[in-house]
């Protein structure tokens, strides 16, 4: 599948952080970057931005925030490479005033993740980044609740007229797609957003991820989000070594990502926890947001899978 | 997806098989047999039956041979229950003389596995089963390197005018497919074989075996195979769970599959291995039987991948 117009985003770092508070150190952002950058990565994702005022640096790691002083860092020296760097910030907690211009950072990307609802304010936010220069997206989250909505309408509408960014994405958060909600998606939000590129972002909940990510592929979506070794919240995201093996673009190499998998990700993978888990499939079969599986797997009922499909399956039955 | 004429095969023990030279105990394949009859599912097959002449039951374990006294002694007592059993032979390692006829084994089905260039074989073997009486298919393996190849609608039309097997499966063992080449081989499939019924047996290494196997039924394929926890050779198969969960036939229950993984195949898993292990991706990228990365995967250079991915990609470069 070689389409020149694909972009990949790699998300390891940001998707990556959700499951360990953010916690990752220079020297592994720094061995990310330095391998996605040599695999032709499109752009990577370094972390949330989030503000300062309304999240603790004791209890978060440096992710959370992505200072610019904190990606330049990890960045320092290494020989570049045409990847762009991006941040994620969620509606309403952070300020316009935790950006400079993008002439003054080393940011190239901002993604505005939003759920269908707040919609309104991820626009708004949206647009102070476009006028600041960043490149922008909003990213849909939970899409699998919304399929056929009436308020997914209206707010594919509303950012097809009311916002600037280039890109809007699918977010399949709950991991709960398979191939025809996806392709019934995608067109949906093509047929809306004439101007805007679509971009999908698959979670593995029930080992669908790369699938629906091929899918979105094949209905001309451009913008695909991976992460190394799968690594995400829950169940984990579309793995991007995969991505790099479908995709016949040869700018793309596989084997700086299978070192950085052998050295960093196979260690990493024995201290925190993603992949294939019986309770966040449970949850993506559920269309369920994985949250109780997360609180499942901290216990010691962790692998009690039946009393945890039936709690989630009965929910008001005692 | 509810389509009453899907019939789901587990393939556990025969695929499992396959990592452990088929030393699972009675107990366990005990437990296997009635949690699948609990769950609703159509048939299990109990392992290949090789003849004893040809293999040594001091090497090989129980499910090699799959006598019908063993079978017998797995399932006696159990409350029973729909679910059909079927065993597997492949070309030129049995002979007909190791079977009794149907009314006198507690077998129904038998499945015959073959490449496209033994299909004559195939056949032949497969209408001697029938005639004593049992369910019979054919399953044609390596299929990945076979689309498009004129030996290939050969094989299909001898099939359709010289067999009697009821299904004729697409067999990934490469696990290369994706979602529009499994939609491409399935319909060639249903375009020659008019008056059989097609089956879908995935493997996992690119994390396609559901995808595939969704696809297959999304263009009426209605026998698919699955294993419990997706044991199997190198990546392994179609989790059988992610299958139920996935079929809204109401006569499937997901949850005496859940017990069983929670009590069997998690500790199973720390003393055998599959699943998404790197080298066994290579494979399915590069269309590969996995026998390489299985051989790797016993050696110090087991997480190697870079070396393995070149070794294979420049197989006459030194």
């Amino acid at each position: 599948m070689f389409r020149k117009e694909i972009r990949l985003l790699d998300a390891t770092i940001r998707d990556g952080g959700l499951i360990n508070n953010h916690h990752f150190d220079h020297a592994f952002v720094r061995a990310v970057y330095k391998a996605l950058s040599e695999s032709g990565v499109d752009y990577m994702e370094m972390g949330y931005r989030n503000s300062e005022k309304m999240f603790s640096s004791d209890e978060y790691g440096l992710w959370k925030f992505s200072r610019d002083d904190d990606i330049l860092r990890v960045i320092d020296g290494i020989e570049s490479t045409k990847m762009k760097i991006a941040i994620m910030v969620d509606v309403g907690r952070v300020e316009v005033e935790d950006f400079k211009p993008k002439s003054e950072s080393p940011v190239d990307m901002v993604r505005t993740a939003t759920y269908v609802k707040t919609i309104d304010k991820a626009i708004y936010m949206a647009n102070q980044f476009d006028e600041l220069g960043y490149e922008t997206t909003i990213n849909i989250m939970a899409i699998s609740r919304d399929i056929g909505s009436v308020e997914l309408d209206e707010a594919l509408r509303q950012i097809e007229e009311e916002s600037h960014v280039q890109v809007v994405y699918v977010v399949d958060s709950y991991g709960a797609l398979y191939q025809e909600t996806t392709e019934t998606l995608v067109k949906h939000f093509k047929g809306i957003l004439k101007t805007k590129e679509i971009g999908f972002h698959g979670h593995n909940h029930i080992q669908l991820a790369l699938c629906n990510t091929i899918e979105a592929i094949i209905h001309n979506v451009n913008y695909l989000d991976g992460t190394v070794y799968g690594i995400g919240r829950a169940a984990g995201n579309c793995p991007i070594e995969l991505l790099l093996g479908f995709l016949k673009n040869p700018k793309y190499d596989i084997r700086p990502v299978l070192d950085l998998i052998s050295k960093q990700f196979i260690p990493l993978r024995d201290k925190i926890e993603w992949g294939y888990i019986i309770p966040y499939a449970i949850t993506g079969i559920m269309n369920e947001h994985p949250r109780a599986a997360m609180a499942l797997r901290k216990t010691d009922k962790k692998d009690n899978y039946r009393e945890f499909y039936e709690s989630l399956s009965s929910p008001y039955m005692d």
